[in-house]
């Protein structure tokens, strides 16, 4: 069986990667979510190993001196971050996995695991990214502005990504996501096993 | 409108390819097959300018002397080739272009047009690859041991291509093939203008 792929999905806030993985993962079935491990207490209803695995500050400083976290990062005063073990579980399963982080973190995993496939998911244009911040409701016009400072900034990083998806209209969009991950199982970096198996067996005819 | 894809589509002899583009063409109605150039006599029924352009020994030298050509070739005492203009004009309206040419000539195109995607066609297995050109009946035991032995040293430039289609089911792999070029569109390289177009308009906001 092949190997599952490690799918990153970063994109400007107000994108709308939620709703588009929320609707990738109900539409097809190829896929699993990472779960991260958080130092933050559970909120109601959240469930060890579903939402997050919780673990302690101690517990979490020593998956960081294990090497056990693909990548981690501070927030707030808690610390989030990807198991390892976890991921390597499902792609070994045979199934893609899909990591939902920002840009610095995409990075470090790319850095880590050269074969991660990396989307950026955008907004049409800077104007929709905008009206969908304000749409929101919940946003002040400074936390817009502050948002929209943070996308100029991390603009930078998208060029590293692998695959631009821009986010018109979202059935087209987990479409779109849909047959670019399994488009990334053809490539032929990801397929020199197969090229030297029928090569040995023309030579063997 | 986004420029098209010069598609390069190469496989063993015997992996199907003919169906395999005829079929695509059928089902999508995105692409163009790329027409070459020969010295060759048109057959009964074939047209200039549908399944070749017909043309003098003395005028497809003058197309390699003016470089009009992506890439060429002698087979039997004519020259094939691939006219460097009417696939620019296909690309420039936006369709993706698709060529057949054997591994060779690929790697040529790819040379001089870095964008190029290359696509391989096999067979699941040798073993598969010697049944259908035994099936074709129109092929001596030697023929078929020649051209497996041409397989054998051509899987070398393999590795260079950047898909391998296994060709198990044929609408399978037309979708396949469908999907991973329409995929391709959303490569990074390929959207530097729009990430810039979007980072100039945050920064206008």
């Amino acid at each position: 069986m092949a190997r599952g792929i490690l799918v990153v999905v970063s994109g400007f806030s107000g994108a709308g990667k939620g709703t588009l993985m929320k609707r990738l993962l109900e539409k097809y079935d190829d896929y699993a979510l990472s779960i991260s491990v958080t130092t933050r207490p559970p909120r109601e209803g959240e469930q060890d190993g579903r939402e997050y695995f919780f673990r302690t500050h101690e517990e979490f400083e020593r998956l960081i001196r294990e090497d056990a976290l693909i990548e981690y990062a501070q927030y707030v005063g808690n610390y989030y971050g990807t198991p390892q073990a976890y991921v390597e579980e499902q792609l070994g399963s045979g199934r893609d996995v899909i990591l939902e982080i920002e840009i610095q973190g995409a990075l470090k995993v790319k850095e880590k695991l050269a074969d991660t496939l990396l989307l950026f998911v955008t907004p049409p244009s800077a104007q929709e990214l905008k009206k969908r911040l304000e749409i929101r409701g919940t946003e002040t016009p400074e936390s817009v502005r502050s948002r929209l400072a943070r996308a100029n900034e991390e603009a930078q990083g998208i060029l590293s990504y692998d695959y631009l998806l821009v986010n018109d209209d979202l059935e087209t969009c987990v479409d779109v996501m849909h047959h670019v991950i399994q488009s990334e199982h053809h490539r032929m970096q990801r397929n020199h096993g197969s090229v030297q198996k029928i090569v040995q067996e023309l030579k063997a005819l």
